[in-house]
């Protein structure tokens, strides 16, 4: 509201427009004398000029981010060891001091019931030494909640396979882009031992619209073939209908498959189209799903414990709230909004110049 | 809402808890079977060591950010000069193809209205023959919220002579720094050609939350001296207050200096102290100051033509709402959150996966 303070008295103002809005700046613009305007066209030329060093700037953050990830390698390696049972940490290695004052206070809370639900357990005794650590990507699917809303109870069983994620950056010299690799166990769904999306992204400013440019952007994804035993495969479902014959009046029974929700439609992205002549459902879908991609690059391949134990996912809370939009918003706004006006929420809006992180 | 989901089936719902809250997770943490919870605290500890391998990675950002800024510097001074009217650019460095139809458009509405006010400047005629860019960064100044919100009227006449604003970054082997550079010509309110700000970074994980870590972030700040002119500082005020003598009762005049509200507040911050010893307030505007220094730096300093004219305003606001709280909040809000639920801002949703901005 404070943005054009001032302007109005230079009679500056647009008929019935906004005075808030960028509009009456280009008006503004339009207004300044010509030797002026014609001054701000070079610093504009200038900008674009910016635009393109900017470009090269995030070609080489992606370089290094590439050189990084040859340094996080080994203890992501040693991740998927500890979590498929591949390896038992020594003592040393799992030597971790916990809050303990939290960690009374909350066994306090729950002695009652946890040992009710100890003494179940004890009668269930499903696994005595369980390997690993069990379901440990399956429990992040369910906690997050842009991955749990994809999820489908049939993609569970799934899921327990799942080894690891990881992400692998294209190469030097290539177009931009990075891929999610999925690492099964041998199961009973499917062949493959990996599946793969990648992202395919654009490092530099559209011609038309040079000032538009904020860094590499997601602009298209591709899935791969999913080799599905017979009948395991859980992205369609077999119905049954009754066919009416026109002339005859028979009556005959047609089986048909058709599209199922399940997280695995995930490596059967529908096609970005060039030029805006995708309608807003496919749209809307298309952004999701480079959310997602981001969201697993960005946050839970390189933190998958923190969500696995859930200590990432208050930190997250912003970042989830785009997602919100079509599930059960109301319940978490709330929350959320509510809690911005805070004193104690103050500090969630210091900014962190983290020069190399979105959200 | 959806993070839990099954959790509760599995008897893991604290009584009285909210099922979406990270305590629950940190309950099935412990939870978990004695052998699988010493795994969790050996990723734990592997993601401690990422969280370091990640602050290398930020330093070399920083190193690249200031490898870049000498490739933006030839644009910037060339900038300044024309800002200042130093240097008249070339016809062909001032070719700009504007977008025609918006402008012939602004041009009707508009055209009735101007018609008066051109009349009305015939007559004025201030100057024929405008130096430079006029106002160009004090128009900066009113055009972005967060600094028309430290704007005062007195200090318009002072920001008219400011030619440019830099940002330098420390040395490498240096602590993190950036300083925000305000260059003056010389005027009648102070001596100083240059006023400085020195925001410290810090780019280590906290040794008691490493997985709080997100990059660097700003811990202090520190201002200049302004050498004001006699009797034309503007963050002080001096006012006259009548006391009376406890004996005698005669009353006297005296002459009392205040602080007072100014933009050049901004070079004589409030200093952080080491540990949550400040009061909310003092919190709140530390805050709020480091946020101004970050604003600087990633936006207005590289793109200020962008802001003159009120093209970046539109981007920002999302970057600006957060500024919006103390203010005049809920005009904006009627149309910065209604316009979340439009389809056409499904856009704007999509992540820009830009590896090095943060909004």
């Amino acid at each position: 509201m404070e943005a054009n303070k001032g302007k109005g008295e230079q009679g500056m103002q647009i008929p019935g427009g906004q005075m808030d809005r960028p509009v009456s700046f280009h008006f503004m613009e339009s207004m300044l004398p010509k030797v002026v305007k014609r001054r701000v066209h070079a610093l504009k030329r200038l900008q674009v000029q910016c635009a393109h060093i900017e470009a090269k700037f995030y070609e080489e953050v992606h370089e290094l981010e590439r050189k990084y990830a040859a340094l996080y390698q080994p203890m992501f390696e040693k991740r998927r060891d500890v979590v498929t049972g591949t390896v038992e940490p020594t003592d040393a290695e799992c030597e971790w001091h916990s809050d303990r004052e939290e960690e009374e206070e909350l066994a306090e809370q729950v002695k009652e019931k946890a040992s009710i639900e100890d003494a179940k357990k004890e009668e269930a005794k499903p696994e005595e030494d369980p390997k690993g650590i069990p379901e440990f990507w399956l429990t992040i699917f369910k906690s997050v909640d842009m991955l749990s809303d994809m999820l489908q109870e049939h993609d569970e069983a799934i899921l327990k396979h799942l080894k690891d994620i990881q992400v692998k950056f294209s190469e030097p010299g290539q177009p931009m882009s990075f891929t999610l690799e999925f690492h099964f166990e041998p199961n009973g769904y499917f062949n493959n031992a990996v599946l793969t999306k990648v992202y395919k992204m654009k490092s530099e400013p559209d011609a038309t619209e040079p000032f538009s440019f904020e860094g590499p952007e997601i602009i298209d994804c591709e899935g791969c073939q999913i080799d599905w035993h017979k009948g395991k495969d859980v992205t369609v479902k077999t119905i049954k209908k009754k066919q009416k014959h026109k002339g005859r009046g028979t009556v005959r029974t047609v089986t048909k498959q058709v599209p199922n929700d399940s997280f695995f439609n995930f490596f059967n992205p529908i096609k970005a189209s060039p030029e805006g002549e995708m309608d807003e459902d496919s749209e809307f879908t298309l952004a999701t799903d480079f959310e997602i991609g981001h969201f697993f690059r960005e946050r839970i391949v390189p933190r998958a414990v923190l969500y696995f134990t859930g200590e990432a996912l208050e930190d997250d809370e912003s970042f989830e709230e785009e997602e919100m939009e079509e599930g059960d918003e109301e319940e978490q706004d709330d929350e959320g909004d509510d809690d911005d006006d805070d004193e104690g929420d103050t500090n969630k809006e210091q900014p962190q110049p983290a020069e190399c992180k979105q959200q």
